[in-house]
C-alpha cells in the first residue's frame, strides 16, 4: 500500500499511536499534543532550546543501507545531540514528511517507529509534524527538537578557556567507519543475519571483525547518542559544549573559534581509547585514527571543563581527550600532540 | 552563481544579516541565536508553542507563479497562523532548506527574504535551521514557528460552546480564488508590470477586475495573515480557535468534531462580506461563494466565542459569520442557513 492509497487522516492515525509511548519528562509537560493548530509543550526554565536538522533520501541516507527505522532514530538523535549539546534535557519532537505519493505506508509507520523509539528513551515525545507531498522518488524527513535548560545557562561554543580539559562523552569515529565499510561495498552482518532468519540455522555466529563491522555499521545507519551527557555537563559547570556532526577536529575548531583558543588533543589516548578496538579491527590503526579525527555523525558530545575532577561521573563516562590551549599568532586551531592532523570537514553543497 | 560555487558558510553568511532585522517580542527575548548548536528562546509563559509546515515545489508552488520572496512569505505566514491560532505570539522561526546544489544562490537569499519579512513583521526572528542538498531539481522548505501564550491557557479547537457566535479575523477565499485563476491561465497582472517595468510609459493603470485579480493571485502566492488576531482573541476569552488552511467548512469542521457541536454559517455574510468584491469581480458570485466556503491556505483565523459583544476590536476586526448550535443525530457538521454546502477539503496524498 501506498501513501496515494489512503487519506491524510488514515495516515495519521496509523502514526500517532506509534508516538504515544513517549513520556515527557516531569519537568516539562506536554500541555497539548498532536491534533490541533499546534503543540504547546512545558517549558518552565522559562526559555526553549531548539533545534531542526533534515535528512534526504539517497544524499543523507540509503536505501540500500538504511531502512526506514535507521532513518527515523538517526534524524531524531541528530537533533536530541544538538540540543544535549546546549546542556539541556529534549522535551519535544516535531517531525516533517515530504515524499513522493508512491512511498510505501510501511516506509513512513516503520520511520515513525524509529523516531518513536529515541522519543521513548530520551522522554520527548513527537508532538507535532506535517504531511508533504513531493516529487517522484523524493522523501526528506524534517525534524524539529526542542529542549529545557532547567533553569541553568546554555553552554555554549564560545565558554571554553585556556587550561581548561577538553573531554568527550560517548564514541569516536564509529560513523564515519561505518561510511568507510559501506563505500567499500562490505556486507553488512545485520542485513546478511536477517536475510538469513528465514533458515535459522544459516544464522552463524559472528567473527570478531564482523562483530566489530556490525557496530560501526550500525552507529552510521542509527547512532546511539548519549544525550544525557549534555544535561549533566552542564549541571557540572561546562565551560563549553558541541556534538561531533562533522568530525571531532571541525566541531572543535568551531569551539577553538568561538573561544579565541586551540584545543590540542592526546594522540596517544585518541589511539589507545578511541581508534583501538572496534575501529581498528574493521579499518586498520590508520583508517581508524582518521575516522577519530574526521569522522562526522557520530553525535557524541565533547566539552570544556575546568579540569579532570569537574568531569560528571556517570553511566557514561566523560574522559579526557585533550586540553585547550592558548591560539597561536595564526588564531585558532585544533593540533594533535601540537601538530595540525589532515582532517577535512564535511560541506552539504560542496561535495 | 549555484549553491553548489559556494560553501556553506558562506551561503551562512550571506543569510544569517537577512535575518538580523527581527526583533524578538520584549516579553520573550532571544537568549541565543544562530550559530551554536540549538537556539535558546524566551518563553516567559513557562510553555512553548509549537508547530512545524513545509512547501515542496512543484506541489505547493510553481515557479512560473511564485517568485523565492513569495515562497518565504508564505511559508513563514502559515507557520504564524497556527502559533496565532493557538492565541499565542510567535516568538521564533526555524527554517530548513533541501535543495539541488544547482539552484541559484540568489534564490535561497530572496527566500531568506520573504522569511525575514514576515518574521519582521511578527517580532519571531529566525534563530536557526538547516541546509541540506536533495535531488536534481527538488526543493524542500521546511519552517518551524515557536510562540508564547503569556501566561494565558491555550485556545484550542475543542472549546466550541452551543450558542457561541463564529467570527473571522481576515479575508476568506483569496488564496483559493487566485489559485484558480492561475489554475485558468490567467495572466498575473503583477508579473506583467514587473515585465514592463523597464519600459515604465507601458505601466499602465489596472481596471477593477485586474485589481481584484491581483490581490486574489497575491494572497495566494504570499498570504497577508492576521497572526495578531489570535492572541488579541485568546485575551478576549475565545473558546475555540483555528486558521484557514483547508477551507472554511472542513476547517470548522474540525472545531465542530473537537467541540462535540455543529456549526450554522450565515449565508448572507459570508455572500455579501467575503465573496462580493474582488472575489466575485474576478470569479463571479457562484465560484466566490464556493471559494469562500472551500478556498484553502487562506490562513485568516476563526474563532468562538461568548456573544458578538466579546469579540475584540483593533486594526484586524473579528465579524460574526455564524452560530454554534447543537449536533444532529448525524454528528458534527457545518452548514449555511441549515443546508450542508458542497465545500470539500484538501487532502495531501489524495490529489
Amino acid at each position: 500500500m501506498r501513501l496515494r492509497d489512503i487519506s491524510e487522516g488514515e495516515l495519521l492515525a496509523r502514526l500517532f499511536p506509534l508516538y504515544a509511548g513517549a513520556r515527557p519528562a516531569l519537568r516539562a509537560p506536554l500541555l497539548v499534543g498532536p491534533g490541533d493548530d499546534a503543540a504547546v509543550v512545558g517549558a518552565p526554565g522559562g526559555s526553549v532550546v531548539a533545534t531542526t536538522d533534515s535528512m534526504v533520501r539517497g544524499l543523507d541516507w540509503r536505501d540500500e543501507w538504511s531502512s526506514a527505522h535507521d532513518v527515523g532514530v538517526k534524524v531524531a538523535a541528530q537533533n536530541l545531540a544538538d540540543i544535549a549539546a546546549m546542556g539541556a534535557l529534549p522535551t519535544a519532537l516535531l517531525v516533517s514528511l515530504a515524499a513522493d505519493p508512491d512511498l510505501e505506508v510501511a516506509w513512513a509507520v516503520e520511520l515513525a517507529r524509529g523516531v518513536a523509539s529515541v522519543a521513548e528513551q530520551a522522554g520527548a515525545p513527537v508532538v507535532g509534524g506535517d504531511l508533504s507531498s513531493a516529487p517522484l522518488g523524493v522523501v526528506v524527513v524534517s525534524v524539529t527538537a526542542l529542549g529545557d535548560l532547567g533553569g541553568l545557562a546554555p553552554v555554549l561554543r564560545s565558554g571554553a578557556r585556556v587550561g581548561d580539559v577538553v573531554a568527550v562523552c560517548g564514541s569516536l569515529g564509529l560513523s564515519g567507519g561505518g561510511l568507510v565499510l559501506y563505500g567499500r561495498g562490505e556486507a553488512d552482518p545485520d542485513a546478511a543475519r536477517r536475510g538469513a532468519q528465514a533458515d535459522a540455522h544459516l544464522v552463524e555466529p559472528l567473527d570478531d571483525r564482523s562483530v566489530a563491522v556490525r557496530a560501526l555499521m550500525r552507529h552510521h545507519r542509527a547512532p546511539a547518542v548519549p544525550w544525557g551527557c549534555g544535561p549533566v555537563a552542564a549541571a557540572a559547570g561546562a565551560h563549553a559544549l558541541v556534538d561531533v556532526s562533522d568530525g571531532l577536529v571541525t566541531d572543535l575548531g568551531r569551539v577553538a573559534a568561538a573561544s579565541g583558543v586551540s584545543v590540542d588533543l592526546h594522540g596517544s589516548v585518541l589511539r589507545d581509547r578511541y581508534a583501538a578496538g572496534p575501529l581498528t579491527l574493521a579499518l586498520g590503526p590508520d583508517e581508524a585514527l582518521h575516522q577519530v579525527l574526521a569522522g562526522g555523525e557520530e553525535h557524541s558530545l565533547v566539552g570544556a571543563f575546568d579540569d579532570a575532577a569537574a568531569l560528571p561521573a556517570g553511566d557514561e563516562p566523560w574522559r579526557v581527550i585533550g586540553r585547550v590551549v592558548a591560539q597561536g599568532a595564526e588564531g585558532p586551531s585544533v593540533t594533535v600532540d601540537g601538530l595540525v592532523p589532515d582532517a577535512r570537514g564535511w560541506d552539504h553543497f560542496a561535495r
